[in-house]
């Protein structure tokens, strides 16, 4: 077998049987085990995982990770040692594909996997409230781990959470700091400057090496942790601290209240089972700094965050997947979002982007390279993202602010009052939006028109193809109005084969594609292609002609263009990527209501309330009915044309992607 | 004149025409002209205003903050001072009455008030955008301030945005931290603990001297700012920790990059603005801290901190309001929260309560004092709280979360995340939801049903008066599903005049109050007493007897029992306080639509798609058609009854569209 130590360490258990003097060889097994897996095949977050190999073993042989002690992983990208530590590696071949396992920590399929994320900077909450439990419980031997990366603790969440556990005594509670440097791409922020600050300097390791001998002898003297220890721990460590330099890494945490342990190197297991052993002493809150190497072990000389933070899939496995929609080949709305946002840039020196920790996500790292002093990365910080646009914006410049739609999530509050309160104008650019693909549940992008929405003053659009998101842009940088624009994580129509751009970009102003007597379908941004295929195969099959409209708006909608077909027309669709609550056609039905047409005739094509798992984005498309082919069972279901499921929207296994329904 | 001073200092251009040794006793004029108004009149912020008098007379003495400087006030309650400085004293007749000035800064009200704030932790985002702007527009005379409070610092935006700031150098960028010691209660965690080490500590006093003869000499010998000077701050900086205690209170912010000026006394006028002559020289962000006293000059020796923080409203300004509906009078929903809490953590010793700052609002205050290990206030970190709430249910216990629903718009990303998403059993208590009344459109929680009910898993709730807030808790912590029950600022109904009680509580039934055939009301939560009243006078006026439903739930609606009443009824009327996009109304339409029953007879009473404005809960009530009266009228302007406008909202003419924007 090429991965003896690794059949071993299925489970916990089994780990636990083998030697410590083994586990360096199984921290071996575990990298190619991962390289050959994820970035020979599935693709995946391959960077993170490499980084915490050792940390991942050390936490598993050290502690009792079941009903007992508990590990939070912060973001959860750091998860596949973990995953494999658990009884998972069986079923690596299916990483992150359509119904195989998740590239995050997900309860369903582990006990070991106590929550699901995704988003990041919440481990440290998750895990204060699971000590504090403990400690309440009668708990008092189990320890509640959170391990992030430095990336994440920037989140504002994270530093809150720093805040209420640095004040707290007597739990087990254990902050490990990943600090690698960087979290998806390179980390910003003084925080960032801080830890780059002492990655290299080895003062710190002697006095290390007092503390250890210092706890030690303590133990050995009082026989038990409590306020007592705790008291002269304080004491030596502030005497420690005129040997030590003016400032050292730890300065900040322990001014937190933390007790602070390292920095020590993540790759040393045996570093890392003493330090978990003199750490259990401590009766506070503890951060244990490790620093470790992102994607170690995977082309170690090929200096590239991003490679090492996700690889990409083999196109083995995606070669089978049908395209979206037929006219599908052109560029990705991303790259769409970089050329106009350059271009925006080059005519308007006031012009400003802002990401938060998405420089590459968002291709904003392009435009910074040619505008380095007009893209602002703020860190993965999506709150303050907005509230720093708003002050961009009241300080005269032109604020375009992206976040993923699920990011953005983070923002609510903060597109309330910065925003919609004061009507100031910013643009959100909203990537993502819709089904991601492979990344699944926690990235889905599909309530973003419910939360925007809700907020008096916004604007809220969405593109048919690259050249409406490029005027759209336009338009909305320009529009004196807080706007949000959202567009997929895929490619947009082939520049050749986008439909005819007749009628201008007017606010709340829609456009009708194509019209018909039987019918009207309102499409809103990346499903207008996939409706106007779906009428297609419609008139195809059964000679019947759709009206079929470009909505471009969900807020405000073109009420004089939708009034007149809501009224002549005998079926009325609606499509959207998005949930059906408080979504784009939950908005043209209330319409419909208040102005007295008649609502029911209405039919609300959507995502149904439930959370969608990853796959390739045309699966998960055609699992909830999203696909042309879907769109068009549902037309034909309702116009009675045909028997069957009304909607293929189910977790039945239905024929992916085939484009023929039955 | 009573207030001389304060006549002449009636804009920042008359503030400068007076002697810098006539400040302290316009400080002693504001604070008496404040007390005198707030305290015996309107009721008002009282505690943050009066602690930060000397500090904005200074901000305006010395800085111009109009189209030059600028200055966001953090939260805002501090802002009475700012707005007698710029020309609106003789409106605090009207604070937070109906059509009167707003408690918090206001764009609409003045060019000095560039942002409206309510919500904490924004302002360093703010200025950090402003400041940034200013030195990209070459601006490089302009200074950008936030002025924010030990409490807000602690909110995860005001903490990103400090972490982002700190990297910064070149900008002309000051955070005034005003350390009073508490926010609206006593201040809470880590950075608490933290300052409230230094605030009798005089070690630094001496230290400070030399940085100010130091920057002096530096001024003289170099002439002007920039990166040098940096540089032997930095140094002579770093030299002088060896002089101070070994933690002095700048450390924190020193290693986070900032340039630390103080503690200073920020009573004391003139070391504030020599403060400002000497960071005026600092070419990176400055944090200067300074120490005040909140509620300074209000019966000084009575250390109640939250009669401080607000004042209640003399009885002669609200004798003239008539009651928000005939059977009220009971006690007010927070305490009934508050009795229940109580009871549910004595049977059960695993039910915990967590707050974010909001001891006293939420009532939680009380319940600490008889179960301090349970109830966790956790600052003002909304996000924390709900991550802190899923690891405490992880962990075992059972979490009631309290929140107010305007506040927990943070939070919508750690709802969908930490609960929806693996369906964790946490109880939300929202309080504050609808209308709030005096503070006015950033406190109003009518945004929650639509924000929480687009997460797959959860269950929305709202009691009809106090037994059923006890029923709904009850029922809530032991649903076994994430669930948020929404009651409203004011008094239920009294005891004895409850409707009954006659159908116990199940998951998504609703219960029928009153039966009739002319038409059904669907009432949600604190509508429910309206409904009855409001049918009541439809009854009285026109003998129309309408069926008046008790829903009880949002989510899941009561499908069964909504159904058959659509089908059969004439007339069907949704009522809620809530705005309208995507909230109860909008789900019985999409549910009838759904369900293909006769979604046409439907018409959603609800918060047209505009901001409330501050005044008495009953007069906004009043102007949005929620009172009884204007739910009474658009019911029978509905049914043909009579004529008149549509709904009694006053501020529109037409009927509203889509949006606000047309």
């Amino acid at each position: 077998m090429p991965y003896p130590l690794l059949e071993k360490a299925d489970t916990p258990d089994g780990l636990k049987l083998l030697d410590v003097r083994d586990l360096p060889k199984l921290a071996q097994e575990m990298r190619e085990f991962i390289i050959e897996s994820v970035s020979g095949r599935t693709g995946g977050h391959l960077g993170s995982g490499l980084g915490t190999v050792e940390l991942t073993i050390a936490l598993h042989y050290h502690y009792k990770m079941l009903n007992h002690d508990s590990v939070v992983y912060d973001v959860g990208h750091q998860c596949y040692p973990h995953k494999l530590l658990t009884g998972r590696r069986s079923q690596f071949g299916g990483l992150r594909q359509y119904h195989g396992i998740s590239g995050f920590p997900d309860p369903k399929e582990s006990p070991y996997d106590l929550v699901k994320t995704g988003h990041g900077g919440t481990s440290l909450s998750t895990a204060l409230g699971i000590a504090i439990a403990n400690k309440q419980l009668g708990h008092a031997d189990r320890t509640s781990v959170a391990v992030i990366g430095d990336g994440a603790l920037q989140e504002g969440q994270a530093l809150e959470a720093l805040n209420h556990g640095g004040d707290l005594r007597d739990l087990k509670y254990l902050v490990i700091l990943n600090d690698n440097e960087h979290g998806i791409g390179p980390a910003t922020g003084a925080l960032a400057s801080y830890f780059s600050k002492f990655r290299t300097s080895h003062a710190y390791t002697s006095a290390k090496r007092d503390i250890k001998r210092v706890l030690k002898s303590l133990e050995e003297s009082t026989g038990s942790v409590g306020k007592a220890l705790h008291d002269v721990l304080d004491h030596v460590k502030a005497g420690m601290h005129g040997l030590m330099p003016a400032t050292h890494p730890g300065v900040l945490f322990e001014e937190l209240g933390y007790f602070y342990y390292g920095p020590i190197d993540g790759h040393d297991i045996d570093a890392l089972l003493e330090a978990f052993e003199n750490i259990a002493r401590v009766p506070k809150p503890v951060l244990l700094h490790v620093l470790t190497k992102k994607g170690k072990g995977f082309k170690d000389d090929v200096p590239d965050h991003y490679a090492y933070h996700a690889a990409k899939t083999s196109s083995k496995l995606t070669s089978h997947l049908p395209k979206e929609f037929a006219r599908m080949g052109g560029p990705s709305y991303t790259d769409v979002f970089v050329e106009k946002t350059q271009e925006l840039m080059s005519r308007d020196p006031k012009v400003v982007a802002i990401t938060a920790a998405m420089l590459q996500g968002t291709g904003l790292e392009i435009v910074q390279k040619k505008y380095p002093e007009r893209v602002f990365d703020v860190g993965m910080a999506e709150q303050h993202a907005v509230g720093f646009a708003q002050g961009l914006k009241l300080g005269g410049m032109k604020p375009l602010c992206a976040i993923y739609s699920t990011f953005l999530q983070r923002s609510v509050d903060q597109l309330f009052q910065e925003l919609a309160l004061i009507k100031l104008p910013v643009l959100l650019a909203l990537d993502r939006a819709g089904l991601v693909g492979p990344d699944g549940a926690t990235h889905n992008g599909v309530f973003d028109i419910a939360y925007i929405s809700m907020l008096p003053n916004f604007v809220l659009m969405a593109p048919r193809d690259a050249t409406e998101l490029r005027n759209m842009m336009e338009f909305g940088l320009e529009l004196g109005l807080p706007a949000a624009v959202r567009f997929p994580r895929t490619n947009s129509a082939r520049p050749e084969q986008e439909y005819e751009h007749k009628t201008p970009l007017e606010l709340g102003k829609a456009e009708i594609l194509q019209e018909g007597a039987d019918g009207v379908v309102f499409a809103y941004g990346s499903m207008v292609y996939h409706a106007m295929e779906a009428a297609e195969i419609v008139a195809g099959r059964y000679g019947k002609k759709l009206t079929v409209v470009n909505a471009r708006f969900a807020k405000p909608l073109d009420e004089a263009l939708f009034a007149p077909l809501i009224e002549k027309m005998p079926f009325v669709f609606t499509v959207e990527e998005h949930c059906r609550r408080g979504g784009f056609g939950s908005h043209v039905l209330e319409f419909a209501n208040r102005a007295r047409l008649d609502a029911n005739k209405i039919e609300i094509l959507a995502i149904e309330d439930r959370f969608v798992d990853h796959g390739a984005r045309c699966e998960v498309l055609s699992e909830v009915g999203l696909d042309p082919a879907g769109i068009a069972a549902s037309i034909e279901k309702r116009m009675g044309l045909r028997q069957g499921a009304a909607r293929p929207d189910s977790r039945r296994t239905v024929p992916t992607g085939s484009g023929v329904v039955g």
